[in-house]
């Protein structure tokens, strides 16, 4: 379980909040990453995103090799920039069968080649939410290089043009260095 | 979210708890299945167990399709007994990737098409509880008339031989009347 809490505190500074679809949120100067629950703000706190790594919900094995051969992890010295990115989805993306969704996700939007063809540059960690009951249904963590920026840019905005991304409600884009 | 109270209160009795897979739970007299969280133990209460209805997650539409035309709903006045059965699956199973998980439950467990085969008789809701950290991953309750119960005690038979049930690290099987 991860909590990301908005306020003063923490290693990464935010440099810019987005409400890309629907309602954004309250700025805040820092986000503090904490590998636990946290349940009450704390004092000077804008807002508090939840979320557990969970088990995997759409790689098959073959693509599970393929990720972890390719994937940095995080916390890399060089990777001074974040980007934290929470989404929410509709009820109609819910209602539908997994073999609907792995369909739009992955044949029809090509989540995970898209998110392979920036790796290794692209560290990345997905943090489920949906069981929680909390606001957004996914909170994606990235971690990157400056001199890798544009590449980031080019990644979101393809998976946005996608047909998955229809079914998207909320998006805010959190963008963040520390240094 | 569902809570299921193990203690004095309830309408369904408890008329036996067998310990199936390790660890049982602790006896009690009733059961209350409360449609909300509940936090604290209530006095004379020995347990509670949670879980989330939430979204599926291996049944293609086609099944969901064939599920939803024969699947009866829960409080039919005939059907007097029930089953709570919570269940652990092993580190192993979750470190699957979703392609191999959907192999094991259906391909070659049938657990889809055996649940079938006893509509409209039974009627079953899951509980999802991975995500929200409780002891067990699932919780399944089963609705039945008396003179189904043997029907009931094939479906589960049936189940506990397949390949998926070796990755069940726990599992608890609580059965109930009313009356």
């Amino acid at each position: 379980m991860f909590s990301f809490v908005g306020g003063r505190l923490g290693r990464w500074r935010v440099t810019r909040i987005e409400a890309v679809v629907a309602e954004g949120l309250p700025m805040a100067d820092r986000v503090d990453v904490v590998d636990r629950r946290i349940e009450t703000l704390p004092a000077g706190a804008a807002w508090i995103l939840r979320g557990i790594t969970s088990h995997e919900r759409y790689v098959t094995a073959r693509e599970h090799e393929q990720l972890a051969a390719a994937q940095p992890s995080l916390e890399r010295p060089e990777a001074t920039r974040a980007a934290l990115i929470p989404i929410k989805k509709t009820e109609e993306w819910w209602q539908l069968s997994q073999d609907e969704r792995r369909g739009i996700f992955e044949d029809r939007s090509a989540h995970i080649a898209t998110g392979m063809k920036y790796l290794p540059a692209i560290a990345r960690r997905l943090h489920h939410a949906y069981d929680l009951g909390e606001p957004f249904h996914f909170l994606t963590w990235f971690e990157y290089a400056p001199q890798d920026s544009n590449k980031f840019e080019e990644l979101v905005a393809e998976l946005r043009q996608t047909e998955e991304w229809r079914y998207v409600s909320r998006e805010v884009d959190i963008r963040l260095d520390r240094g």
